[in-house]
């Protein structure tokens, strides 16, 4: 289609800057999904929690068109090598952060069952929770950072990062089932809480494997461990 | 590459098949994990829950196959139309298998928590799961039959058979937080129990997500609603 190499290659940088600008996109709508999902969970703010559960729709649709875009560039540019294997990685990504703008979402909808009926009961645990989303969205941010400067390094510096999270949920997990041993009145509410911290673990979890592909699309290599790949955690 | 249209269309049919056969290959792993996933979680059974951890391997390395072949074929064959959205597809449906693969294997990183030190707690509620994650294995194995007979009918059952996965999770939570209540010194047992239901549910809604995949290949029209995809569920 293209009528040289020089032109091929140009337009090659075009689709690929244009992917790389729509992920940036999609990380900076994730990343406010989940500041907005915590600010409402801490607020009890029913109306920003359904704004986040709105504007997923719009990294959805950033999904559909990097999907579009990718799948047209493989077809029509067929490009080799290390750019096949960075537009796949931009594939792969765009799927990872739709599903953490899901997660934000998820946490969105649960916050009318963790208040439930009654706002008697101060459940401390909720004001730790947007420390460790801070956590998790600072992951993301930088992963995708990574990618757009296509720096395994700091890819590596976001995998190790997960740890950390890991340990905070765990610690969060203790507190959450202490309270609700404490306070059995609360125990519907509380398993709400439970899967909002399993969330934003999950989120820190597929950032580290954002930082994974991140790595493998810069350099060829794997990073050496996939356990961060499944949803655990405790 | 080919040396005429036939032949290219013949190549193109064997690589579908290829990545039909192996899709096939990672339902059944995916379909065996849950079953002794849940059988190991019935009997308390710490060596059939680390062979489940240990074959997930083997679903990850198909995956990794299939995203390899699929891009190749994207590459080398240039499909159009109906063929180009197969195997996307096929590349999607893989991840999400993947996915499966990965919430069974983490049902079974939970039983040693579940059980913990005292086997001197019935938790009633253990006997009911294995009859809710039959519901979701058998939505994971017609939805893949559904994608090999490009049968879109089949998808749409497969997707509304969601809804009644849903109820079943909703009921169990109910009952897993009432048994919380009534027997405070479970409680960090029986959260795991929760996120086992969680995960059974999410397997679902994976494959409900793949029946709208599956229909969108085989039509080229999308079913008209995508709330199954997040993670959620009461």
């Amino acid at each position: 289609m293209a009528t040289g190499h020089e032109h091929t290659v140009k337009a090659f940088d075009n689709d690929i800057g244009v992917l790389r600008a729509l992920i940036s996109q999609m990380g900076g709508l994730a990343e406010e999904a989940i500041a907005n999902a915590m600010l409402a969970l801490q607020r009890n703010d029913q109306v920003l929690a359904k704004q986040v559960r709105k504007n997923d729709k719009r990294i959805d649709a950033l999904e559909a068109e990097i999907e579009r875009l990718a799948v047209q560039i493989i077809a029509l540019r067929a490009p080799m090598a290390d750019d096949l294997r960075e537009v796949v990685a931009a594939l792969k990504i765009a799927a990872v952060v739709e599903r953490i703008g899901d997660y934000a979402k998820n946490i969105a909808k649960r916050i009318p069952m963790i208040y439930g009926e009654r706002n008697d009961t101060r459940i401390e645990a909720i004001s730790v929770l947007p420390a460790m989303a801070q956590v998790a969205s600072e992951m993301v941010h930088d992963v995708l950072n990574a990618f757009s400067a296509r720096d395994p390094d700091m890819a590596i510096l976001v995998h190790e990062r997960d740890k950390a999270l890991d340990d905070f949920y765990n610690s969060i997990f203790r507190v959450l089932v202490t309270f609700m041993v404490e306070n059995p009145k609360t125990i519907s509410q509380v398993a709400h809480l439970l899967f909002v911290a399993k969330n934003i673990e999950r989120i820190g979890d597929h950032a580290t494997n954002v930082a994974e592909m991140v790595h493998y699309a810069a350099t060829g290599r794997y990073m050496n461990d996939r356990e961060s790949d499944e949803p655990f955690g405790m």
